[in-house]
């Protein structure tokens, strides 16, 4: 069956900016070197094996459209063989180095937890044999703690603790599977851990239960060796009213709060940053500023529609902001790009789903080029630099680093007299546009 | 002139339920009992000098409608003599306990700081001479860093260090003004602490200026004796695109990150709330959760509407749910409820200031016995502490106080099957439906 | 199956304000006179197939909840007959005087067409033989446009004719059993009639393709003597991005554009009316400013949420304002009260089905009470009638009436100078408060 | 003092795309030829007096930022005349073809109508004058009846009919003016042409005062012989929580409602665009699809904020649609893309105000060029084409022309079992991307 679910056999190629193959690379030349590395060590891209393998199609208002072979006929387990047959025949065709999943994406689950866990391991293993031969890495795996009904109240929030021990079981199994995969990464969105009313919430108890949750997990990755950060993914809605894993802000509140910032970092997603309120750069820029950067989801939402859609990135403006406060950082150390990102339910052929990665790596790769040479001209490095050049001053750093008390500043203060000078946004807006 | 600005000599009085009469209390009954205290050391009523007389009824679309009689003609320490007349008036026509303001708010700017300075003390002289015969006391004094077109980028957060400096000087005259006149708590909100645009923003070097800000502020506060706590106010958007006091959450975050959490707490207002997607009934429950509840500001925003309309507050329920956590807590210490509301640009009478108050005044009454009905009957408390009993079980406190590991809670798992237990959200919302 | 689906055999009875039982109505008596009519005819409380019935419990990332026997084991047709008890038991319970369904809710669909025609059929015919017994009516009937796969670009607005003609076929048939069973009214709601992208949308070609459906369910409806009308939907998006049936005021000049404002008129909804950024009233009002009015769909949306959560009403204010807009032109005529609602997912027991309806209920009839208090005292209509007493007047009237040109009347506007009136909206803000 | 206000003597002139002049064209090369016009003719800039000469930089929480040298000192004639002068002076350095104006904001309003109509025509009279030697011609004018305190609630929609008189005189003296100096167009935006609470609102009366407003209007245009058409501008809300003139579709119904489809034409702005819901390019094609497409307000919104922030429009992709859609239609006829866009407040130089008009007349160039080439390669337009061909065939075009019944179409339904076709969402997608 999977041999023949893609047309094509040959990996998708660099064609240069001329082409309109839509199967071809315009922007994405993976060797290309950018500020040290290769243009592919940059992006690590991951394709993610839940929407582009599990999802059949539906929405609130209707089922399957895709008809995906391996969602029809015969047992489950030879379904997710027969998926994972496609999924790396994916992976090889768009030649990413990476791809990610949830337990139950690529396992069904069983009748007990044992037995999901045995199914788990069954595939997994022959994802290892896989991966012997293939390119394609682990950027992270996850346990999924929201779809079956038991989650329904949360997980580690649940108000039954017997829900909160099944979630330790799934977590568990879900993080040796990544280890076994060698896992760079290993992912917690906080899919229930949230509340739909007030009225039967006890909110505190239930961040209590997720600090502990998290702070066992962490003891765990270091018992088993796991050296790859535990990635928390901020959401502020959807599926719950309110999602405990807000945003970046939340988040590291959290984590302070736990004492959990050294071993938890961020899964950052630009569908959730607008549903937060915020631009995907705000998020970035401030997971660095607090130290928790750590990997991205990258897709994006509708600014018109208020749930997440998840739709493929498509704007290199807002991918080359994202980049360039990223090359000032040195890039990503073990996340990457996962596409957490779904084709539209009414593109229903195979070949769209090659066509939407191929043309959303090209949309990062765009940004990427465009944040590099942003750098190297400091076209935007350099206003900066300039606008705050007066906290260089002696008695700017002096009052930045607590050499000044307020009566002091104040007493100085009264023979000032400080002229506003302009923000100069149009001009920035303007040379951020000869980049991209 | 003043003499002549309300027609009502009379203080608002209760007049019970069945009044029909605006300017009646039908529901704030100051010296019922309500939970061992009276009514009015409950609700802490404050009325907020800005909007209420030194608005003029503008907006961006249209000029001053209100006319005030103090806003026109005379030199402007004369004007700002008349408005506390009339202030002061309207305090004892609304018997309220506490007003609030904002340096601006009650004396004019000067040429200079030290000008500046000098006009706040002499209207400050003038209140603290009104204050001894009056029954008004200060809930909060704040200083206005916000208006000032030298506060167009921000004040602590500003690129200018100059800039910094000068907010320094005149919240040190706000708050020993303040202090002069036993204010009860000292507000900053975040004005203009936050971006326009990311393009000309070093976020990181903003939030630790804002850091350096306030706890010099705290230093400050403990130098002269001052025993308030030192309040913030969560806002996410307005003026600027982006305020670092988002929300709660993101204040607690910067607040542990610059170890403030104890001298630091939140004044939260319900169109804040809204406008960052939460309830106000949310703001107050996590202010409480993270130990950092203060005072409140209560108004509303239109949910239909994407700005600060900063509304009379009407919604019984909304308060009921708010006192009622309120009173789990033992209600305020040092907070108050300042009404942060202004009437519409339309509501141009005298009268339709005091009608605004007094109307939202009863909203809040009727809230409160709500509130204290629910718990009294343990209408909500009690199915809450049958939906968490689980966790009261050896098992449950084991694991939620560190006694077990991911492990052993995993291998447990292994036999368990939890079912899942219905939420009954209509149920409570039926039964507070009953209360109010 | 079905006779211990419900515990309860005893229909839900009015008790009085004082009751604590939810299941029993402490405000609707519905044999109360108000305003001439019985309660129960004022309100006509329709109960919805589809959500109470035929939903599941799945949501975007979780599946179903509920366990409903009917929905597994046995063939679909028996499943169908065995949720038609559960219905029907629900309606007496209820003792509700409408309801209202989809075609595939209650009856499969067949492999063809003709097979589906003949599924409902039989379905309806046990409906109607029920009938002859219950008290239940049929407020309307439907047709599912947007579930099946075939509709996935649309049903009317569907680039391939065939798929038009497809929908034809499926309305036919579901006017037809409407038609058998008496129902009061058609309903269209414009599933996915709308757009997911511009980039493959000929919105001018498919509005008109829409106009033509909507001119041909008219005829047909008059050519088989169907009386009541033909009710649209508004909605403003989900499941598209853009839904052509946005909002009343949009769906009025699309009816305009068609010629088809006699025969067709509006269903509203809340949640809808949220999400397309107005008020419930507001939709309510601008129909009968229109002359479109035609029913409401009874729910509430999440003011901070921007999906569509369905919930039941609980506002009773909210409702008040709704129906004393209606009283003031008499109240339904064919239309009804349509719980087009759906307890939360967590809401998984047979009771919170019959809580939840037994509590908006309530809802609905404490605020037509106070709608009817309201209009006796003339609480809001007399301050209305003399805010616009001035056009009243001879030269008022002259003006409006169209008897005066625009340079006669600007000549008479330079001896003018209008002095602006309080709007009271406090004021009116806490009279409304006194009723509710 | 104007001779000063810019640097600059030469106007701005194309440079090539090399350019990294910000006061430099880069794509815009007004006599470059594009599908049969320079683009001069086709983009039609037009300058706007409110924003960038009016508007001191305000907003609610702050003062003036600029210090425009005529907001201060001198009589309000002689500001109004310096004022003038500056403005022509950027007419000319930004070598555009157009500017744009209301009433108040070329001249004092005076104590009376009389005096306020006087002051127009004597600023009127020195723009003829400067007009008979300058390239610069009108685009349109229009009537400020919103900022005065009169208007507070509203001017054709005024329970007062005084108001509403006032109003006819100023619009009267607004049309003459703009027919004096040739304008192209005159726009009526509805300013407080909605409402604040529904408690005190017959909204239907509104709409009919409304509707006889501009039906005098329209009268009064064809009297004097004023040739282009009376535009009106959709826009949700702000000021008023409700604005009557919604956006495109509510315009549309209006119009029909009222007959004034053939003589009122629409002004559509982004902003405005978004903050009802839709994108820019929705109700573009919304309005050439109903027949009344006009012109242009081009600026942008933020997608993350609730209220129009009219900064300078700066995506080319967005113009790139808007303009694939006009160039369909022939571009514009009398209507233009005005820059209703405001420069920060925190941009301070005189030179942020041409920095900002030069990259945003870029941003629409660089779309132009881009749909022109989309339009040339038939990128969009033959996929379209190819979607909808199904409906060319016989029996389509029978079912949209009314040659069939639904009866008819229903009965040859029964053998059809019509088969999606991908969307292709993420290919046309990518193809845009190609393009820009």
């Amino acid at each position: 069956m999977t041999t023949s679910f893609f047309t094509r056999t040959e990996p998708v190629a660099f064609a240069g900016e001329a082409s309109t193959d839509p199967l071809a690379f315009r922007f994405y030349d993976k060797d290309r070197m950018v500020m040290g590395k290769r243009m592919e060590e940059h992006l690590r891209f991951s394709v993610a094996y839940w929407h582009s393998f599990t999802w059949p199609g539906g929405d609130p208002f209707g089922g399957e459209t895709f008809l995906r072979p391996w969602m029809h006929g015969g047992d489950e387990l030879s379904q997710a063989k027969a998926k994972a047959e496609v999924a790396f025949e994916m992976f090889r065709l768009l030649d990413v180095p990476f791809f990610a999943f949830h337990d139950v994406d690529v396992a069904p689950e069983g009748a007990s937890l044992t037995e999901s866990n045995s199914n788990l391991a069954v595939i997994t293993d022959i994802f290892a044999e896989k991966m012997q031969s293939a390119k394609v890495k682990l950027l992270w795996g996850t346990a999924n703690l929201f779809s079956n009904r038991r989650y329904m109240a949360g997980a580690a929030t649940n108000p039954d603790p017997d829900v909160f021990a099944y979630a330790c079981g799934q977590v568990k199994a879900a993080i040796d599977a990544t280890h076994k995969l060698n896992g760079a990464n290993f992912v917690c969105w906080g899919g229930r851990e949230g509340y739909e009313t007030l009225l039967n919430t006890d909110m505190k108890k239930e961040l209590d239960q997720l600090g502990r949750f998290l702070s066992m997990l962490v003891d765990y990755k270091h018992k088993i060796g796991f050296s790859g950060p535990i990635l928390i993914e901020p959401k502020p809605k959807e599926p719950t009213k309110h999602q405990y894993d807000y945003d970046t802000a939340t988040v590291y509140g959290f984590l302070e709060r736990y004492g959990l910032t050294k071993d938890v970092k961020l899964n950052l997603e630009q569908n959730h940053a607008i549903l937060a309120g915020h631009s995907f750069e705000h998020e970035v820029k401030l997971a660095y500023a607090l130290g928790i950067f750590g990997s991205l989801d990258v897709n994006r939402g509708d600014d018109l529609l208020g749930w997440d859609t998840d739709q493929f990135a498509m704007d290199a403006k807002e991918m080359a902001l994202v980049f360039h406060e990223m090359l000032k950082h040195g890039g990503f150390s073990t996340g990457g790009l996962n596409f957490d990102a779904k084709i539209r339910r009414q593109s229903i052929e195979p070949d769209d789903l090659l066509i939407a990665h191929v043309a959303s790596m090209d949309t990062c790769a765009r940004g990427l080029l465009a944040a590099e040479k942003m750098l190297a001209d400091g076209a935007l490095t350099g206003p900066l630099a300039e606008r705050y050049a007066g906290w260089s001053g002696e008695e700017g750093q002096a009052m930045a680093s607590g050499g000044r008390t307020l009566e002091a500043i104040a007493a100085r203060a009264e023979g000032l007299d400080p002229q506003p000078r302009s923000g100069r946004q149009e001009l920035l807006e303007g040379i951020v546009n000869r980049y991209v």
